[in-house]
C-alpha cells in the first residue's frame, strides 16, 4: 500500500494593481500544495502537486488546522485503491471526516487542493497526462484538445481602453479566439466603450462575453440587458449576486443573452439550488462551478451526476480558472471551455502560457499529471516545496 | 477616535468522547479572541472579548491570515463611531473588504468572532450589559429574562439511555423546562425508547424535541415522521440535508410537527433562500441561524430584515449554540429562544452555567459587556490573552 508521508503547503502572493466590480487584488493569495509518497518514480518518491485556484485567497490555516492533519493520520489502508495506489475519492472521506453538513465555503478549496494534488499523483502513478486518467475513470471520449477563452480586461487606473485593447491585441497573436472582460467597475457608458473597442477588434469567428462579478442590483442589471442588445455577446456573466437564485430566474426569462454563473458556489449541493431555482437555460447558459474552489474533482463529479439527472449536458460546464489542473478536467471530464488568464505574465497566466494554441483551440501536454513542471511558473510556485 | 491596537487569538480544545448523526467531536476546537483599544476603563486598556460557537471548529488560520490583518491596518477612522467608540458595522465592511460574494463557510464564523468582540466591547464602553445595547439599536423592547433550551442526548458508547435520562433529571433538577436530544445517530427504535424514556421523565409544562442533524434520506425522514406521530415533541430539528430546500418543502407538506433548521446556513444569503424555497411554516417553524457562525450581529440584523420582508416574525429564531453573546443576541434583538449545553461540566456548558434559571427562564447578568468575566469558564477560555 502506498502512504502518505508528508504534505507541504506553501502561501504565495499573487498581488496584482487590479480590480474587477466586486474586489481589489492587491493582497490576493493563494496556496501551492505537496503532497509526497512512499511510492518511487524515477528514483524519486511519488509526489503529487497542487496550486490554488484565484480569487479566495490561500487555504494555508485551514490546511495546516484540520486537511493535512487527517491525511497524515490516516492508516493507509483508508485511501488504498486496492492497486497499489491511492484513490482520491477514500482519501476525500478521509480529510472530510468530523466535518458538518452545508458552510460551504473555504474548506472546500483546502480539500479542492488535497483532490487535485491526489489526482496528479494518480496520474503520474499511471504515467499518463490527468486528463486521461479523468476520461478513463469517467467513461467519457476525450482528447487533449481544449476550447480555451482568455479572460481579462480587469480595470486599471490609467489609460484602461487603450491598455485593454493592448491586451486583447496580444492575446488574439498568441492564437486566442474567444475573450471575456470585466464590467460594472465603471459606469455603464464607460462599460460599452470598452466592449465597443474589443469588438472591433476581434475578427472573424471570434467571440467576446461580459462578466459583472455578481455586483449589479435588478435594476443596473435591466439597463445593462438593454444596452448591450445588439452586441453580439457570447454571455454576461454574473450580472447578479450569485447566491439570489430568484433574481436569475427572473433575468433569464427576459432577455435571450447566455448568462453564465456558479463560480462564487462551491458544491454539489449549492450547485443543485442553483439549477433547481435560478431558472436557468440548458440549451444556452453556462455552468462555472470552480472544480478546485468545490472540493476539487470527486466533489465536481457529483455536481456532473446532479447536472445530469437535471437535464444538463456537461459540455455547458466552463469552469471558472483553475490553470492547468482545471484545463485536464474539462478535456478529461468532457466539458465545454476552459478559462485561461488574458495576461499570461503574471504568475497565474504563466502556468497556461505554455500551451500550444491554435484558433483558440490548446493542446495539453503529453506530460504525466497535470503537468506543472514543463510550466513556466513551475519553479516560481512550487521549487520552495520541493528539494 | 479610539484605535484597535491588539487583536489576540487561540485556538481552545473541545474535545469530547461524544457523536451526533453527523460527526464525532474528539478532535473539535474553538477559538478565542481578544481585541485591545487604546480606549480606557477602570485604568486598564478597553477590551472586547469572544468565544466561538461549536461545531465547525476554530478559526484561528482565517483570522491570522486576512481578518486580523486588515483590522489592524486599517485607520480608525474607518471604523469610528462619530462619538469616540466603535462602530461594528463600519468595522464589518473594514474586515470584509475585498472578500467575494457567496462561500459562507469557515470565514463567516472568523468574521462572527470579531463582530462578537466588537460589540462587547462596545457595550463595555457604554457601561451596560450587551443585550441593552444590541435592544436600543434595534428598537425593540427587551428584558434580561430569556427562555432557553437545554441541548444534548448525545449518543454514548456504555450506558446511553441511563445516562442520558441522568442528564435530563440533572438539568431539570437545575431549572431548565425544555430539552432537546439528538436522533438518528442509533436505530429507529433505539431512538424512540431515548425519545419515550425522557418524556417519561419530563414535568408539566416542559418540552422536548430531537435533533437529526441533516443526515436523514427522504424516506428515514418519512419513517421517524410516521414514528413520532402522537409523540408531544417541540419540533423535529434538521432532519434532512439543510441545503436541500426542495425536501424542506416536501416534509413541511407532509406533517403538521414543527420543523427547526438553520444552524448550517451562516448568511443572509443562504437564510433568504431556505425562506423563499423551503417551504417552512411561519406559524410553526423554528430558525436556527448560529449568531457567530454567520458574519455576527451585523449579518444577524440582515438575516432579520430579510425574515420581515418574508413575513417571518423574530421570534421564530432559536439561534445555535453560541452560549453568553447568543443569549444576549436572543434578549437584546428580541428572539424567541437560546439554547445552552445540557452538560455543563463541558467548557462549553460552563459558560452559561452560572446563569440564574427558573423553570427555564433564565436572566442575564448586569455586568457591561457579554458577562464572560464572570462565567465559570472564563479563566480557562481567557486567561492566556489577557495581560
Amino acid at each position: 500500500m502506498m502512504r502518505i508521508t508528508a504534505v507541504r503547503e506553501r502561501t504565495v502572493q499573487l498581488a496584482a494593481a487590479t480590480r474587477n466590480a466586486s474586489i481589489g487584488f492587491g493582497a490576493m493569495t493563494a496556496s501551492a500544495l505537496c503532497i509526497e509518497t512512499d511510492g518511487m518514480r524515477d528514483g524519486r518518491p511519488l509526489v503529487g502537486l497542487a496550486f490554488d485556484s484565484i480569487g479566495r485567497y490561500g487555504h494555508g490555516g485551514l490546511l495546516r488546522e484540520r486537511f493535512i492533519p487527517r491525511l497524515l493520520a490516516a492508516d493507509p489502508s483508508r485511501y488504498d485503491d486496492g492497486n497499489g495506489g491511492i484513490d482520491p475519492h477514500r482519501a476525500w472521506d478521509v480529510v472530510m471526516t468530523d466535518e458538518k453538513a452545508g458552510g460551504h465555503g473555504e474548506r472546500c478549496g483546502a480539500v479542492g487542493l488535497i483532490d487535485a494534488a491526489l489526482w496528479d499523483l494518480v496520474a503520474k502513478h499511471r504515467d499518463e497526462p490527468l486528463w486521461r486518467t479523468l476520461a478513463r475513470d469517467d467513461g467519457v471520449s476525450a482528447s487533449a484538445r481544449i476550447a480555451l477563452y482568455a479572460s481579462g480586461g480587469h480595470y486599471r487606473d490609467a489609460d484602461d481602453v487603450p491598455a485593454l485593447c493592448d491586451d486583447v491585441r496580444r492575446a488574439i497573436g498568441k492564437g486566442h479566439h474567444r475573450f471575456k472582460i470585466k464590467i460594472g467597475g465603471a459606469p455603464l457608458m464607460d462599460d460599452m466603450a470598452r466592449i465597443d473597442a474589443v469588438l472591433d477588434i476581434l475578427g472573424p469567428g471570434m467571440t467576446l462575453a461580459v462578466d459583472g462579478n455578481g455586483m449589479f442590483s435588478r435594476d443596473r442589471t435591466m439597463e445593462y440587458l438593454d444596452a448591450l442588445k445588439g452586441r453580439p455577446l457570447a454571455w454576461i456573466e454574473e450580472p447578479v449576486h450569485p447566491l439570489d437564485f430568484d433574481l436569475h430566474r427572473e433575468i433569464a426569462a427576459l432577455s435571450p443573452l447566455p448568462l453564465a454563473t456558479g463560480e462564487n458556489l462551491f458544491s454539489r449541493d449549492d450547485a443543485r439550488n442553483l439549477l433547481r431555482h435560478g431558472g436557468l437555460r440548458a440549451d444556452r447558459d453556462r455552468l462555472q462551478f470552480d472544480i478546485s474552489l468545490s472540493y476539487g474533482i470527486v466533489e465536481y463529479r457529483r455536481i456532473l451526476d446532479e447536472m445530469r439527472a437535471q437535464g444538463w449536458d456537461r459540455a455547458r460546464c466552463a469552469p471558472h480558472a483553475g490553470h492547468l489542473f482545471a484545463a485536464h478536467g474539462v478535456a478529461g471530464l468532457g466539458l465545454g471551455l476552459a478559462e485561461v488568464a488574458m495576461d499570461d505574465r503574471s504568475l497565474f497566466g504563466r502556468i497556461t502560457a505554455g500551451l500550444p494554441l491554435h484558433d483558440g483551440v490548446a493542446t495539453l501536454p503529453d506530460a504525466p499529471g497535470t503537468g506543472f513542471e514543463a510550466c513556466p511558473a513551475y519553479a516560481d510556485i512550487f521549487g520552495e516545496l520541493l528539494n
